[in-house]
């Protein structure tokens, strides 16, 4: 149980390789030199899921430590992984149509809202409990 | 005392939240089709908060570890909240217009610079006691 | 040794500061006026590279941490240091000529690598040990 947030954050690591190796592969073919970020629609939606991803990421992260950190280890675990889940989904329809992203989007908002959730609890109860 | 960093964490991820929300929400106002990230000078604005935003945090986040992790976490704690005070109001003067976003960027620095202080200053002492 | 991996991120964030220095820098000098992110050569790699050590940073952190957890503090220490070395190699490179942001970028790629097998090897072994 103690290692479910720890594979959550190695798959999420995985997952922002996923999306890095995305972007160098269309940088390829579709011929991108660096350092222009754009200049084919499948290399621009390649890179937004690229940045997307880590502005997502950088919300997630703190919010599985806050909700582990007050003691929601196995369900941060679980809302990790459905915001993994969320955001694989995300990846790969938003590769292949812009207009198909909102899926995953939504499944990986419900995993980071989860673990908000947990964590103000576990922060107000900690304020209770003084 | 030891809650404080946890709610600056708490904040900060919020934070997140509505620079994201903002650029939602000129993406559909001004009608920027995705992948797009420009087209509009306000959404061009919104674009930049979250962007800046994200860059802020990743600075932010592990020297507010930094400093609680060697002992400052009261002071972590409220320097934390004046990175939150400035970012805020960073955020809210941009969107309305790019050149007032010193006084907000510079309130973010002193918050963050302090944190960096308390971290080398733990780490310089951490050495010396072996 | 417990303090070589809080070394490598009070590093980590001074290259953030470093590469986010750089971009102002370039702002100043080529006069681009925020928000537009381009506009003269120099500004546009300035950028990348800061974007380019944001998006690796969210990649390393949470590798070193989890090397870190599992017990490799040592080792993690070290290929932190050696993803610090090869990000500072490539961010002077890349500033100077695209094509030559190579060899940093493998150096480290070599590090964020071994702080991955060091997690999911502690992961694993933590699996087995029940």
């Amino acid at each position: 149980m103690q290692n479910l947030p720890a594979l959550v954050v190695l798959l999420t690591v995985l997952l922002q390789f996923g999306t890095m190796y995305a972007v160098g592969h269309a940088r390829g073919k579709y011929r991108i030199e660096a350092p222009a970020t754009s200049g084919h629609p499948a290399f621009d939606r390649a890179y937004r899921v690229q940045l997307n991803t880590l502005e997502s990421t950088v919300m997630f992260l703190p919010a599985l430590w806050l909700a582990t950190h007050y003691g929601y280890v196995l369900w941060a675990g679980v809302a990790g992984l459905v915001w993994i889940a969320g955001r694989v989904w995300y990846a790969f329809a938003y590769l292949g149509d812009a207009s198909k992203r909102g899926g995953g989007y939504m499944v990986g908002m419900v995993g980071w809202a989860a673990l908000m959730v947990m964590g103000a609890l576990g922060f107000g109860r900690a304020l209770i409990a003084g």
